[in-house]
């Protein structure tokens, strides 16, 4: 057992769709998120940034002595996790293999769509993690930029969204994909404007709730998991004011969202740098 | 005379349309551009953030022994011009100011509209800007978030630019409005949609022309103008890996972009703050 908490993070707001399906499949447990708010978006950004930003927020949160890093983006999962592995201890989970174990298991015809951001789809992580599960699913993948953007402007169901979900997502359909992976946090927002676009024979499906599943595993596994009687305490952090976060993470949480504390990671990294002997 | 470049600082690829005009105006001028692409946008982000952003490239580019510094971005301009005066002695010139001078003069009806990033409107720099200059001149203006990601995304002139400009802007020529400020270096890639969208009633403005001509007007006043014969060098300088910043940028200059070169602020600061005596 251990009374640590779950450490997960977000170049924004995003990953708060993660944190919701593990506070519903593990309300034991305690979180501590963190949101990159002032260097948001990761998804346009090159590998070599999003790698340098996963690090900085993955060394302040395991500083907070979390039991287990959940890497709730997208763009990071892909570009970021197996450096992360190397350079921490604790258990860090992706979205990316839980999102491509759901789509396999989903898929009748065999043949997957995948949207991300620029970052996610060129990166590949989705057709690789599929094509490591079932070498004969077909995987096709589409960047929609546009996607980030119209979901944090709240512009979710109105015919701008429609259309830019008929742009990005014309073709699709005749490919014969029967399953659509929502590789994206913020893609969940859109889920009735694609459902709309992609008809009702194809199923949608986002990681979150598989990755809930596979950190009750984990901790489950490993003897980590809080007594099942305990109500957990969540923490949030961002990196510019909380102002924007908490307007756009009640509407992701209905509501629900508590105490919202900003930290500066250059600081963080400063102070670390001047007491690294006394650490 | 002086021989020094300009420096030029923009969150990403937007500053560039002013860059244009000031090479335009000033041929025999060197520049050195910063675009904070590992950043990018500033428009969503808090003013202390934004400020704190600005102080660091200005550093950087004062750093450089630069003789004039422009603040190619309406966010920081909005937000950070007047601290960036308070900490550094050498000129500064903001987009701002030039905007709201050429309202003025373009409007008859004494109605003019200003739309920019959520950071811009706020700020409400452009309308105190407007009412120092002519206090008679009514002044509308709206937040175009997602005015950005579509330039950055290349969708200018497509169904989608067309809606969210119609969204946007629709109800402002009820308002009796002449004169329309594009107060955001990357609205003027929209300029036919928006113009489409606005009616040939309403006139256009944007910073960038009447920008160059401040910059020209005070290094002529302050006899810091370079011998007219001579041909200015341009160095352009980017926070993330330069290949999308080269891909877009090349579409504002018309594919007149030279080397461009990654820098990382972080580290600039680190052994800045290491050299501190020496320097």
């Amino acid at each position: 057992m251990s009374w640590k908490a779950i450490g997960v993070f977000d170049s924004g707001v995003g990953g708060l769709t993660v944190l919701k399906e593990i506070v519903r499949a593990l309300p034991q447990e305690d979180t501590v998120y963190l949101g990159d708010t002032a260097r948001v978006p990761y998804g346009t950004k090159s590998p070599e940034t999003v790698v340098r930003y996963s690090h900085q927020i993955a060394e302040f949160l395991v500083s907070r002595d979390i039991k287990l890093l959940v890497v709730a983006c997208n763009t990071a999962s892909a570009v970021a996790l197996d450096s992360l592995k190397e350079s921490f201890s604790i258990p860090i989970v992706g979205v990316i293999e839980p999102g491509a174990r759901r789509a396999v298991a989903v898929t009748r015809s065999g043949k997957v769509a995948v949207i991300g951001t620029e970052g996610t789809v060129k990166s590949s992580a989705y057709t690789k993690a599929i094509k490591r599960l079932a070498p004969e699913v077909q995987v096709v993948s589409r960047a929609c930029p546009l996607f980030v953007p119209l979901a944090e402007e709240g512009w979710v169901d109105n015919e701008v969204a429609r259309l830019t979900a008929r742009t990005y997502l014309q073709g699709l359909t005749d490919e014969g994909i029967d399953t659509l992976v929502l590789g994206c946090t913020h893609y969940p927002l859109l889920k009735p404007v694609i459902a709309e676009v992609m008809g009702p024979s194809v199923t949608l499906v986002d990681s979150a709730e598989e990755t809930a599943r596979t950190i009750a595993e984990i901790l489950s596994e490993s003897s980590l998991l809080r007594p099942a009687a305990e109500q957990g305490n969540h923490h949030y952090f961002v990196t510019d004011i909380p102002a924007g976060f908490i307007r756009v993470g009640n509407r992701f949480l209905g509501g629900r969202l508590g105490d919202v504390y900003q930290v500066s990671l250059d600081a963080y990294h400063a102070e670390k740098g001047g007491a690294e002997d006394g650490a």
